[in-house]
């Protein structure tokens, strides 16, 4: 049985268990949400995972961080370095998009060392494969290696992976109906269209989607169905060809939750802030709840070098309207290969914006943290702040660079701070209150 | 006659032609909002701003950067080294908060070095000198000496002043009858509140408010109308003391413009995402559709070190509904007083919210940047994305990390890259589809 065929019959396993103390939530609920696919618990059948994550409707939004060699970057060590310093920033889950050197060898790598979730795109490895080994274009791609390297990411204990089998022939009209000014940016998407139009052939990860279910079912992993046509910018969201995209995932979803598989479903993108909402209901409803993975969205495309906080501006209210899962975005974005400080600053910015937004589902335990900040701020208290800060780390380097003044207030009013100067008006305040009233 | 006086009688003044040149606006529309009071024009009347600035309803929103000295950092250099990077990365209007050294030779200094409207807040200096040269607490802080205070500001050439005129005692009941997690926040706020416990009197620039008119209409001082009740923690947000500051500024705004003065609200603060466009909606009935001018509002509080970020989460949303003027928010808020990098980082941040914002308030112009942009992508034409980067410097910077190889993609997909791909796609499909009309 798989994790959701299991849930659907209401069984409560140690995975569930203990994700739903990770969750601060009833096991009973998050087994029912489990088995309705409202909820997913990535986790291959052949790992143990010490840090499983539950993603979903009615739990604390979750964010991922892309690490991977690409040709120009092929070494594993410094993938590996990200994978740390993402976990230690707060990554839930990781995804290797390798495309450069020893892919598998650095897949198996990047496993042994990830303790959550690990996903991957399978199609980078086989159209790579192509090319280099067997030195074709992506578009002589044989259908039977696809869908080999897909049961090796299962048989190697991944435990989700992104397939984009819903830009089918019939989206790909939408292109041509009404051009686009950036066309197909994902990387996966590019490869499957290129595949279609060079054969003239449907899709094959749609062709064959019952091969790939049997495939998920057999490995217990989880599909990330791929948004192929995510707008690449701003005058391209929400148009004819994305959405009808999300309409074929939609169906993917029930053919995938009726064989015991578990969904999520990837989106935008680049959008402007008042397209979110809509967004992510037309997901809600057209996914039939299946859990939102959102690459984003950047609210604006004219800040490369900073798309991390375009994409927190987005990602936020994305998250707040029910996304449930946000892939971070580096300031690295549109410009190269994330480095290290990249990395760290993609993983901080996500999780301000799922923190935020989590506040406004009211996820248990959620503005609690704010409280407590705010008790410590009260208080002066520097080291409950520090250790309280979402990065400690940066919280303390710049109140040491405060310089030498280290009293109790901060270089930017010192004596003149306000929280003091309120406390002693407060109390002055009450003793003539008390004052008066012995009058 | 002053701005606004001119402005009710319909009278396009150069500095109405000016601005509406700047906003691509008909000056006829934007004489008739400066007359309602929807925009305003801070301008002395003593100087000549060679970059005047607009800030209201149907333009572009606006970003300030604050900068000024602390006890702790007196010297006039560094801060002026931080106008010139705030005015570079694009700030728009500047205020000097200064409170350390000599306050009055520093403003000078800085107003002689700014070409955009200067703020500052008269209360501040007021404050540092009782207490440095009268050698007195706050509390013996003389009312005439503070409108003094003003009126220098007034003839010195400043252009807008924080007066935190709404503090009133029926306002601080509130504070009493519900208790606030962190109290007062808003250091001008506190300085009122000490006086007005200490004094056991009403709030002196309430009471006085006539006389700060007169003040204001002599020089052309745009009145910026503080938010001592600021909420400084989640917790705290929309409270009864807020909202009860902010009906007496709407009250002191139409007193305001009867007696010909430009007037801004300020605003909150921190506060979670889904109350900020109600507390929009708030001011501009509340204060009859005067700008709104927020700081921040941080949607979250556990993040010491990215409240840039934090503040542009919410900066965006408050915009986006509504606020005109987003005070901007540095790296370095709550820990110190911010170094020129963290200048730069936080008008960077506050102008991406500001742009996400102006694409969802249809300004004109606002989305023709990002589809250039998307376009500039298209075409792989790195030279024009880094041209039209809201920070050239830093994406031509991250460009060239990208390392030794410099072909027509980046380092991120190399030859994978998707916008390649989907064209070669597309020429193919075309030719395949032209393939098949001719069959």
């Amino acid at each position: 049985m798989t994790i959701k065929d299991q849930a659907k019959q209401g069984i409560i396993s140690q995975l569930i268990e203990r994700c739903a103390l990770d969750e601060n939530l009833d096991p009973k609920i998050l087994v029912q949400a489990v088995g309705a696919g409202e909820v997913v618990i990535p986790h291959n059948r052949h790992v143990h995972l010490s840090r499983p994550m539950a993603i979903g409707k009615g739990i604390s939004t979750k964010i991922n961080a892309n690490i991977g060699t690409s040709k120009d970057h092929p070494e594993l060590k410094p993938e590996l370095e990200k994978l740390k310093v993402a976990l230690d920033a707060g990554a839930h889950t990781i995804m290797d998009l390798s495309t450069g050197g020893p892919i598998k060898e650095i897949r198996q790598a990047i496993r042994d060392a990830c303790p959550v979730p690990l996903g991957t795109v399978p199609i980078y490895q086989a159209a790579v494969e192509t090319v280099e080994r067997r030195k074709r274009s992506i578009c002589e791609m044989e259908v039977d290696d696809l869908l080999r390297v897909i049961e090796e990411h299962g048989q190697e204990g991944v435990d989700f992976v992104t397939i984009h089998c819903g830009l089918t022939l019939k989206a790909m009209e939408h292109l041509r109906l009404r051009e686009r000014v950036m066309g197909v940016v994902s990387r996966g998407g590019s490869f499957i269209l290129e595949w279609m139009t060079y054969n003239q052939k449907e899709n094959p990860l749609f062709e064959r989607f019952d091969d790939i279910l049997a495939i998920a079912r057999e490995h217990e992993l989880t599909l990330s169905l791929g948004d192929g046509l995510r707008p690449g910018c701003l005058m391209d969201a929400t148009d004819g060809a994305q959405v009808h995209e999300l309409i074929v995932l939609g169906e993917l979803t029930v053919r995938a939750w009726d064989a015991g598989v578990q969904v999520i479903i990837e989106g935008p993108g680049h959008m402007s802030m008042d397209q979110i909402p809509a967004n992510i209901l037309l997901e809600k409803k057209l996914c039939h709840g299946a859990p939102f993975y959102v690459l984003g969205p950047l609210a604006t495309d004219i800040a490369p070098g900073y798309d991390h906080i375009t994409s927190a501006i987005g990602g936020a209210i994305a998250a707040a309207a029910g996304a449930d899962f946000l892939c971070y975005v580096t300031p690295a974005e549109h410009l190269k290969l994330p480095s290290l400080e990249d990395v760290k600053e993609g993983v901080i910015a996500s999780l301000i914006a799922a923190h935020a937004a989590d506040i406004v589902k009211e996820v248990p335990g959620a503005i609690e943290k704010d409280r407590m900040m705010a008790e410590a701020r009260r208080h002066l208290d520097w080291k409950t702040q520090i250790e309280l800060s979402i990065d400690p780390e940066k919280a303390r380097l710049y109140r040491e660079e405060g310089g030498e003044y280290h009293g109790p207030t901060c270089t930017m009013c010192g004596e003149y701070c306000a929280i003091k100067t309120y406390q002693r008006a407060m109390r002055r305040g009450r003793n003539a209150l008390k004052g008066n009233e012995r009058k």
